[in-house]
């Protein structure tokens, strides 16, 4: 696992010591405007920016033959360190050009989303969609540092606030229920302000690595991450949700299947909806899911299913149920 | 590290363990006329075999997107088990395209030629070929088993022993020279034959992975592994020379350079000639290779060089020189 900053002043001198023989940047091109500042305080010429397209179209396969051209043309080679600026797509399609350019160069990732922040950028999973599936190809390749700058969120759109806040309620509900308690002081419209959510982030990030630690990711505990996700990405793709209402909605219909399996205590829910309500977060609760769409996803062994189940808040396991069951 | 295997028979009791959800099988199209006595042996079904071109064209980008195209097809998912019977063409795309889809899945390494046997099939490197240069996109990815059949190398052509005994021959002068011995008594002629091959190759297979052991990765000595490849690319790229003649002048190459440097025993080279000429293998002794070409290789971190060195038979290290000074 790489180092973790929380300030884009930790850069400059992370990066002198790791004394690359070339440093290059990849953004979008919306970004590298709007974030000159911070460009600029990381210490990247002009020059050495690399532009991708904005949004999810960054991930198609055609962008990372390119992006894999250009560090050709730049003469990107083994001592090179190369520096993701931007969202989860950003991380994605650098991080995994990274992990296979000459079979692996260093790479940093500075997310400048919640939802990256928290979640996206630690990890080391890297990937690109493929035939219209999400991620279908890609590697688990950690970057060298992490770096969260605060500054970044200021002028996040509730949107992205809510997708990083999917991941954020997931980590309190699976692992550390302090971060439920500390959301219950927070109304989502002033989140980035509050001066708790140094903390709150600190303590999300922490769940995840627990989580992705080596001996959790070969006792297969970590797939207990994948709560909510299982029929969020199913609702995220037919009904066109954005991924934290997508996963909020998954949570909770997820919880309501292990509820009525008798696994999860009815007050989880309870108190979930509570929370949602006080934090300003309307769900609709017409969304059920389709099982015809879990067949397509990835997570599934053939017809069993790994299964996520939050029993009470903070205490969590994987049960495997045949997707019939559900 | 995967299981070593040294018979096909014992494919299918090891597949029967890992219960995938289904086996594809990857071969170019005359190997899998050539080769149907073992598929049948493997005991794959026609549907399940996946064909690829013959040759070096299997490494192309193309044939990458091609290939991720028919797993997905396929419907290949995370408990899938891919195998790869071939040489290092097969090996290599396939193993790659295993490592990144679905951010990898399980596969298989039935390598074919010696020079597979003895070397690609080992150490998890996979990579295909990148705006003309060879393994330029590539992983480290270990497959979860290697076979090796000696009856594969019956019908191999001199040139492929060659290929092979190249680095053989490697492996025996920086770290175990009782495989030059044992390679003392054989001709490249009757050499499959021969029934030292299988101690041979054993010997070699032990030295390259002694040497991609993490301690010796995280340590750089595993870059002793490239010994007579730097010059050997070289060679292979402007006098298109086959890789076992390449890497066999490589090594005599940057022999009488590290000789005239005075870290390497003269009786080396003296030693390395004398041998080659008893296996029956002639050298051009006019061979030298062009610095140019040196800069667009991979191995090189800015100007200098990690160069590896064989004091005497048995005993190397690496040494850093400015590229200048060869």
């Amino acid at each position: 696992m790489g180092k973790i900053f929380y300030s884009l002043k930790s850069v400059g001198p992370f990066l002198k010591k790791q004394k690359p023989s070339s440093v290059y940047l990849v953004t979008s091109k919306p970004l590298a405007k709007k974030l000159r500042w911070a460009i600029r305080e990381i210490g990247i010429e002009r020059q050495n920016i690399i532009l991708i397209p904005n949004g999810e179209i960054a991930k198609e396969w055609e962008q990372l033959e390119k992006l894999l051209t250009t560090f050709r043309d730049l003469n990107v080679d083994r001592g090179s360190v190369v520096i993701a600026l931007g969202g989860g797509t950003v991380g994605d399609l650098t991080g995994f050009t990274a992990s296979i350019y000459l079979r692996g160069i260093r790479y940093i990732q500075i997310p400048t989303t919640l939802l990256a922040q928290v979640d996206s950028a630690h990890g080391g999973k890297t990937g690109i969609d493929f035939c219209g599936y999400k991620n279908q190809i890609g590697s688990t390749y950690d970057p060298i540092a992490v770096v969260l700058d605060p500054r970044f969120l200021k002028s996040l759109e509730k949107k992205q606030i809510v997708d990083g806040l999917g991941e954020i309620l997931k980590a309190g509900l699976i692992k550390d229920p302090s971060i439920l308690s500390l959301l219950a002081k927070e109304r989502v419209d002033t989140l980035v302000q509050s001066k708790r959510l140094p903390t709150i982030i600190r303590k999300t990030i922490h769940v995840k690595n627990w989580y992705t630690g080596k001996d959790q990711k070969e006792k297969g505990i970590r797939q207990v991450l994948n709560f909510g996700h299982t029929i969020g990405h199913a609702l995220e793709l037919t009904r066109h949700l954005s991924h934290g209402r997508a996963v909020i909605a998954g949570m909770l219909e997820e919880l309501r299947i292990t509820e009525s399996m008798e696994y999860t205590n009815p007050s989880v829910r309870q108190n979930l909806m509570k929370l949602l309500h006080s934090l300003g977060i309307t769900v609709d609760s017409s969304l059920r899911f389709n099982k015809k769409v879990l067949r397509s996803d990835k997570k599934i062994f053939g017809r069993m299913l790994n299964l996520p189940v939050v029993e009470r808040e903070g205490k969590s396991r994987i049960i495997r149920v045949p997707v019939e069951s559900l």
